[in-house]
């Protein structure tokens, strides 16, 4: 069966992977880095929250972005010009990172910055699988979406620390039931940290930056904290 | 380096694929049904389209759906109850139909209905990469995911025989460009029917319904036309 040769290969694959996460994870630690690894649908609004985070914060702490795509340097062009260093990778084929092409932007950052966001391919299923070196995983969730994509893309949220219900602003006119998806995010990803937020009208975004704050600033006190 | 080898495998088993892909397209033939491939990111409103389209259409097609999803049965149960046969896939972590899981659920239907949809899981990179044996590629963008998706992910437009721009009424709420979207679809899709219609408000749908008569028509009357 094709079904059951896919998965094969694909384990083999993921151990490669992993041993060059591990590599990428001990060079952040060194650096004091902090790496999160920011995962979604296309189109759910990674590139717009990275924007204005680095308007944000990136006067306080040195910010670097890593952006996947298959074609196009539209978001490394987006994220330009905001006092961060912002690596673009085109994957070509490739539906997701991977720990290899990770290690490969980190080598080019100088320095490697405190906070690293690594913006994967707009895919909810395959960048999940891959272990990129990161200590944080963010899954976004567009209301425009619907409730039930916790429960349809479970690896993503699973693994998730942080889920991020982004547009909240139109979530009246796309009839988005947020009990519904309170409870489907809860049911798959019970121990993660939820921000509700838009990024267009600022509502919410205070309590993501709060976090984000913390969270480097206890990596830089404590080293390996998170 | 992980990356290719990550396409050399991909090749042997896209080989494997096609062969089974043809396998399929032979048994459709033979049963004189048109095959429509439906991928698009997730919640781009494959499904709501579906739903919409067997109560418009299945009193006078015979319709069957195979759906896939990594997990849940959700997109099945809402297709039910349409006069249609529903088949769904589950296909755990695998990212995409590939052409044995589709052949199984051909062999099920009973008989083969003249108009079979694959809504395939909702992954706008890998499924554009397996042939399933269908007749015709539908993409469907929604106005949410933003004009540049076409340039983003263009394996899945370049193979597009139509894209269908979904959720038209909330287009200025989410401030969709238009213009730009147009000339992104056809700069990546530039032999694509394109429609621009609205499950929820009925908009656009028309012709759609047409188009799908019109390819059914044909397919009956000319056998292998499309």
């Amino acid at each position: 069966m094709t079904a059951t040769r896919t998965i094969e290969i694909h384990e083999a694959v993921l151990d490669k992977n992993r041993a060059i996460a591990e590599q990428n994870r001990a060079l952040l630690a060194t650096s004091n880095a902090l790496a999160i690894n920011l995962m979604s649908s296309p189109g759910s609004g990674k590139t717009s929250l990275l924007e204005r985070t680095l308007t944000e914060l990136s006067e306080a702490i040195s910010i670097g972005v890593i952006v996947g795509d298959l074609a196009t340097d539209n978001d490394g062009r987006r994220l330009g010009g905001r006092n961060a260093q912002v690596i673009q990778i085109t994957t070509g084929d490739i539906c997701h990172l991977d720990a290899s092409m990770v290690g490969t932007a980190l080598a080019s950052f100088d320095p490697v910055p405190n906070l690293v966001f690594i913006e994967n391919v707009g895919n909810m299923v395959c960048p999940a699988a891959f272990d990129l070196g990161e200590r944080v995983r963010v899954a976004l969730l567009s209301v425009t979406e619907g409730e039930d994509k916790p429960l349809k893309y479970p690896t993503l949220f699973r693994t998730a620390d942080a889920v991020i219900v982004t547009k909240l602003d139109i979530a009246e006119v796309c009839e988005f039931d947020a009990e519904a998806a309170r409870a489907n995010i809860v049911a798959t990803a019970p121990n993660a940290v939820t921000f509700w937020l838009s990024v267009r009208t600022g509502a919410g975004m205070e309590a993501w930056y709060q976090w984000l704050r913390d969270h480097v600033g206890e990596r830089t006190a404590h080293g390996d904290a998170i």
